[in-house]
This record gives C-alpha cells, sequence and structure tokens, in this order.
C-alpha cells in the first residue's frame, strides 16, 4: 500500500475501533487512537461486563480481511447450538443449523481485543493512547478533546478525519446532538429489563462442568439465564431480570436469601454450579439494556460514527461484535471505490449500511422475546424441528433466519430480516392451520413454505404500494 | 367542585397547556401556568408557523368535556374531503367519509388558543404568566426554572406537581434526559422534508378563491402543497419538500427565478394564487418534520410530561392537536378515578395513552407518503371508491381507516391503526388480485373484506406467536 497523507484520529480502541485502526493502517493511512479505558493487554478491567461473546460469519469475514483468522481461532471454542435447561432440570440441546459444520464461536473479549491491539500495533504508522478521554468534538474544525485520567490534562488533537468507534456512550454522537449543525435523528430505547454477570467456575480438572458445546439457555419467560463457556473451563453466566416488574426483579433482590429462594425455584441446576453467587451478585454491576440509532453518521467529510456508536444493539442474537466489524468490511470496500473523497465515501457507507444495521437491531429485539418465551411454546419447537430438516435435506437452498443472519455473510441484516420474517410467518400459519402434511414428502413441504413465504412477501408488497 | 391543595404547575400555555389549565381549574386546583412566548390574543406571533389546524372529532370530544364546544364552532370551518389538484390544474374531489355529515376543521390555532387561554383565566385559581421560558426543571424537588424575556430575570417556582406541556421542544423532557435520573427512552426522528407556509390571499370580496369546503392537495412525490382555508377568505398553502435532494429542494431554491420556475412547472395554478410568493418564500422561516417519543412520561408522582412533549408527530394526518386535546381527556378520566395518587394517576395514564400516541405517530407518517405518493396511484383510488361506497351503504358496519382515525373518537389510535392496516392490506390485494368481482352486490364484498381483514389479523397473530 502506498502512504498516504491523511491523518485518521479513531476514538476508542474497543473491538471495532482496533479492528478499524488496523485495516487502516493497512491502508497506508497514519493512524492515531486515544482510548478512554487502560490498555487491557496489562490491566484486568473486564469484570461484571460481558466477558465474552459469540462470534460468528460476518466478524470471522473481518478477521479474514485484515489476515489474522487463524490467530483468532485458538480463542474460539465452537457452539454447535442451543441447550436449553428447564425448571425441573432437565436438558434440550437444538442445533443453530441443520447443515453440518455450522456453529458460533464463544470467544473472549479482552483476548480478540488484545489480539486486534496487538496487531495494529506492529504497524509502524498506528500509535495507540491508553487512559485517554474523549469529553468531546468539534466536528467542523475536526478538533477532539481530551481528558487524560493519568495526569488530569486536558488537550486537543486535530485530524483530518475522526472517526467515532466510541461505543453506545459515544462522544463524538453526544457531539452530533449538542451542536445541532444538522437535523439529527436520533434514538436511544431500553428495554424493561437489566443484565448482570455471574460465573459458573471450571470443574476440579479445569474441565467444563455442563456442555461447553451449546449456548446454555434457562427460559423462564419474565426472565432468562445464559451461559456461554470459557477457554479456561469456566462459564459466564448472564441473568436477565426486570429492574422493578414481577415477583422478582433486581429491585427487590436486595439479600442473598431473597437470590438464593429466586435461583433455587427458578434456576435449581445452575445454582448449583454457581459457588459465589452472593459476592458476585451484589458486587457484578447491573447493566443497562439499550438500542441506539442514528442519522446521520457523518458530517461532511470529517466524521464518522462506526460500530455501536452508531448502532449499539441488545445482545440476544449474538450479532453487535459481528455487525461492527461488518461496518468495517462495508466501509473498506465503499473506501476503496472512492480513494480520496471522503464525503463520498461517508455518504456512499451510511447508504449501504444503514438498513442492515436498523435491521439487525430490530432482529436482537425479536430474540429477546423469542429466548424468553418462545424457545418453550409448541408450535415454535414444531416450526425449529422441521426448519432443521429442511436445512439438512435441502442444506444448499433451504436457509432459517437464523441462518441468513449469523452463517450467511454474503446477504445483508435487512434482506435476511425481510424473507426471514415472512418465511417465520409462513411456516407458523401453515403448522397452527395444519396445513402442512408430514406423512407428505420433504420436497413437498419445501414448496408448499416457499410459495406460502412468497405469497407473503408480494400482499407486503402490494399493500406497501410500492 | 371542591377546592384541592396542590399546587400544580404547568410550563406552556399553548393548545395543551391552556385545555390542560382550563380542566385541573375546573377540578378546583391551583393552577399556575407559565409560558415563553408573549399572550397571542395582543401580540401577532403566528407569522409563518401552521396558522391553521385541523379539528376533528377527539378534539371535538376534548371541548364538549370542558363545556366550550359551541363557543369552538364559531371558529371552524368544515372540509368535507380532499381536492387533489393535478399538473394540468384539473381537480378531483375526494370525500373523507361515505358517510353524510363528516368533516374535519379547519381552525386558526390563534384563535383557538386564545379562546382557551380565556376560558382557563375565567377560574380564579389560575393565574397564567407569559414572557417566561422555562430554562429547566429540578424533577426531584418540583422546581422550575425560568428567565424573563421582558426582566431578563431568572427565577425559580415550586409547586406540588409539575405538568410539561411545553411542545416538541420540551424544556422539562430535555431535564428528563439530562438528569440521567432513571433510564429514559428517547427519539427524535427527522423527516427528509422541511416545510415552509405562504399565503393564498383572499379574493377581492373576501372571498376563498378555491372551494373553502375542501382540504387542498398538488400532490407530486417528491414535494406537495396543501393549502388550508381562513375565516377571512384567504388559505394558508404549505410548501413540502426535501431540503437537499431532487431537482427543486430547499438548499437550492435561493432565488426568486428558481422558485418561480418551480412553482410554474409544478402548481401553476397555485402559483397564479400565490401573489407574495417572493416576500413570502424568503422570510418565512423553513420549519423541520419531526416524531418525538418517549418513556417513561412522569417522574413519580411529580412531573409529568403532555402533548407534544411527551409525543410530537408530523401533520400529515391532521391529528396533533387532536391527540394532544386527547390527552387531557384520558388524563382527566384516570385522575378522576386515582384522586390524589399522582404516581399511581401518572403510571396509569401513560399504560392506557402511549400506545395510542405511538400510533397516530406511526400513522401520520404513513400518511406521509400516502399524501404524497399514493393519492394518484390507481389501485389506492381504486380502494378509496371501494371504500367511500361501503360506508355509504353500510353506514353503521364499515370504517375505513381514515375514519376510525379522524371520526371515531370512541376507539384509540393503535386499535385503529392494527385493524385499519389489516383492512387496507386487505383491501389493495383482493383488488390487485382481481378478486373483488364489482357485478356482485356490495354486501358480498363487504363480507369477503371483512373475512380476509380477520384472516390477516389471525395470521399477524399466529407470526407473533402471541
Amino acid at each position: 500500500m502506498t502512504q498516504k497523507e491523511e491523518n485518521i484520529l479513531i476514538i476508542g480502541a474497543g473491538l471495532c475501533g482496533s479492528l478499524l485502526a488496523l485495516r487502516m493502517a493497512q491502508r497506508g493511512y497514519q493512524v492515531t487512537v486515544y482510548e478512554s479505558r487502560p490498555d487491557l493487554r496489562t490491566t484486568d478491567i473486564s469484570a461484571g461486563r460481558s466477558i465474552n461473546l459469540a462470534l460468528s460469519d460476518r466478524g470471522l469475514k473481518a478477521m479474514k480481511m485484515v489476515g489474522i483468522a487463524d490467530k483468532v481461532t485458538p480463542f474460539c471454542i465452537p457452539m454447535y447450538g442451543r441447550m436449553i435447561h428447564d425448571i425441573e432440570g432437565n436438558t434440550f440441546a437444538s442445533n443453530y443449523s441443520g447443515r453440518t459444520g455450522k456453529y458460533i464461536n464463544s470467544i473472549s473479549r479482552g483476548g480478540l481485543n488484545g489480539l486486534l491491539l496487538t496487531e495494529a500495533e506492529k504497524y509502524e504508522n498506528v500509535t495507540i493512547h491508553f487512559n485517554k478521554k474523549c469529553t468531546g468534538v468539534d466536528i467542523e474544525n475536526t478538533i477532539a478533546k481530551f481528558k487524560c485520567y493519568a495526569t488530569k490534562e486536558k488537550f486537543e488533537v486535530h485530524a483530518d478525519i475522526i472517526f467515532g468507534a466510541d461505543g453506545a456512550g459515544s462522544a463524538l454522537r453526544k457531539s452530533y446532538y449538542l451542536e445541532k449543525k444538522f437535523l439529527f435523528s436520533y434514538s436511544q430505547n431500553y428495554l424493561t429489563h437489566g443484565y448482570k454477570e455471574l460465573e459458573i467456575p471450571a470443574g476440579k480438572i479445569g474441565n467444563h462442568q455442563i456442555s461447553k458445546d451449546h449456548l446454555h439457555i434457562w427460559p423462564r419467560g419474565e426472565y432468562m439465564l445464559i451461559a456461554l463457556p470459557n477457554l479456561d473451563g469456566s462459564f459466564t453466566v448472564t441473568l436477565f431480570l426486570s429492574y422493578d416488574e414481577g415477583e422478582y426483579n433486581f429491585n427487590n433482590l436486595t439479600n442473598i436469601e431473597k437470590v438464593t429462594e429466586f435461583f433455587k425455584t427458578q434456576f435449581p441446576d445452575a445454582l448449583d454450579l454457581i459457588p459465589d453467587i452472593d459476592h458476585e451478585f451484589f458486587n457484578n454491576p447491573t447493566g443497562a439494556l439499550g438500542t441506539v440509532k442514528c442519522s446521520p453518521w457523518c458530517y461532511k467529510g470529517k466524521t464518522l460514527l462506526i460500530g455501536d456508536a452508531a448502532h449499539a444493539i441488545v445482545p440476544f442474537y449474538g450479532q453487535g461484535m459481528n455487525a461492527s466489524f461488518e461496518d468495517v468490511v462495508v466501509f473498506d470496500e465503499i473506501l476503496e471505490q472512492h480513494q480520496g473523497d471522503w464525503s463520498a465515501t461517508f455518504k456512499a457507507y451510511q447508504k449501504a449500511r444503514k438498513e442492515d444495521t436498523d435491521a439487525i437491531a430490530d432482529l436482537a429485539i425479536d430474540n429477546y422475546f423469542e429466548m424468553r418465551d418462545h424457545v418453550a411454546n409448541p408450535l415454535f419447537k414444531e416450526k425449529r424441528k422441521l426448519e432443521m430438516d429442511l436445512e439438512k435435506t435441502f442444506p444448499d437452498n433451504y436457509f432459517s433466519k437464523y441462518s441468513m443472519v449469523t452463517f450467511d455473510e454474503n446477504i445483508g441484516y435487512a434482506k435476511a430480516m425481510k424473507i426471514g420474517r415472512a418465511q417465520d410467518k409462513a411456516l407458523l400459519n401453515l403448522i397452527a392451520d395444519h396445513e402442512i402434511d408430514t406423512s407428505k414428502d420433504l420436497k413437498s413441504i419445501f414448496d408448499q413454505v416457499q410459495q406460502e413465504t412468497s405469497e407473503i412477501l408480494e400482499e407486503d408488497k402490494i399493500a406497501g404500494l410500492k
């Protein structure tokens, strides 16, 4: 790559910011990154906040783009499906796809972020500063303002281009909102539920105490527990619970007796595996679950929001990190097409990307209800079984919504949502109306589902007068 | 009514604030109102900003509640339907309902607001202060902060209960956002189009130069002109146009030659009636079109957002004022049930009201596209004609979406939206698929539409697994 003249400033060295720094460095730009937290490779800062994540095909595509896919693999634990735990402690496994070799990966946030930082710093044209908190951006003059947590000094940095990869609480986005230089459409929407992380430690010989090949779910309608495996044999458990509604909620679980009663009655098998629940429940923070959407993402050809800063989503589709990584892939393709014209690049990027990030935000909300409530619904279970059969029998032709979203990086989230929702509606209605004759061969059923899905899409199209 | 002890502070003496003040006074509360603008009964402050509005059944219900319906009538000009103007200057009238005696009212914002202020001030227990701008609210201690525009003085007012009826730019809502005392879900979404008001003056003998019995629309896809009659024989014309897209937009209409060219080619018949277009186009402000949603509306039993402050919507369903007036009706009913328990009142009010105000916000966006694009679509026209016939023939049994939203104050916006959208989808698909045999009697068609609508609702229900 030839050396570029532009100075690029990236606010945030999280997953998205460090990947973007690496890619921009590979393209020859002068890249400076400022991160508010300490260097996570030398400091333990993760306690209690989304320790592990699900990495799937869209995210892996980004790793391939920057050439580090091989280095990521050792951090990954493949999860082939969900394992549902009922209230009696029975478990039911269900694969994510009827196709073989399809899985998502449980991965340590810290491990992956550290790898990306190390890879980025291998480039001479990258400098990363830690403990420097962005307090705002003068978007007209591309000057970012910082405060150093170590020295308490305030300072300003001028750049040609500023990227806000500074997450859900983005300082750049806040400056868009407060500077009122343009009509800024903005939304922040919270669920009534929050989350708290707990731990199932490794067994005595460092073993995983429950299947490490699955994402574990304890669905209970009003609340839910999930668990993802870690390389050290432990699991990170996340409790999703209302702040103030229902018999048990974060506001009334104020002593260990009540917490124990809650887990004993609702998640008895999990409680047996969480020895330190007292300390963890009352010392780990309760996190909020919010969705952020906004537009425009850019101001002229000067600043751009990317990753969670542009579109924070709830975690229920396991796509937050994947969507942010895909941002960098899409941005990179568009940068290639518009080399040098930053204003055109930013506009084309948002035009190409916004409907997809809006879609994954909505899909993640849908999955919140699906995981809590629907996985135990008989109609839903029948649909799921049928889809597994269809994917297994027609691996090249049938794709569930989940498969399109999770395993097909060649189809955008918006298209996956549109087709996937119509297909779900077709399946659920055919099953509910007893219109599927399971004695027939699967090919007839396949055709019937395709036909019904097409009709639903056509009817929606006519109703939208498009 | 018995005298109440609570001191009520209302921020904003616009349409919603003055109606609320009147109603709370009737209930015996001590009411103080602070308004940022001068008294519109003695100062002309309306120039260029939504001079007239559409008052329909939901709004009228509120006028009846406070006993002033008779006093409102003289301000009203009934509009029985739309009159579409095509590019050649041809006009096509189309009623709002197939039922007779159904109309919406063009009404002067200033006239109606003045009446409400005067009626409120008849009560000893009401005091209204003008030129006092609210700059923020200490929501924990129910202290509102003001600045007097006349004296420049800053002062604070303590109250037992504070209502934010301070419109789309609400200071109370901003305090919710900035104080971060709770998770505040908030969205502001702008359309790509803005608006500008112009005037068709009265004819030489004070006459209306075009039909005063209609709301006039010049739909042109990318932009649109509408006009509502005033009592003095004039019409207030509103241009809806993109800020920066398309051949003509607000950003490039920078001189009178270009503006004249635009109107001459797109709205020739309207241009002939707007003599002062030069002055008006460049002196009247360009307004933004935004939707605001938020939650919660209340903080404890201390403060409540109401009207546009809680849910600003775009003007395309003519329901903004009606929704705000309906807020006061719904609030009043719930206050009656929970007398004295303000926290319970506020929570119950939001629970009863939020899905309806969310729905009218979405319906108003739908109508933006319908008015711009669909009114000229043959399928849409056929549907409209069929619905008029159905309403005329089955006045007690068939109700179009528009009728439910506009003329039926006994059905909430959310229900009207749900049923209305399904019914629209049924009609459009039946027509598109040539499944309606117009040689058949209307009763068969009525049954067919009802049947198809029910099926659509049922299929949606199954797909939502509810």
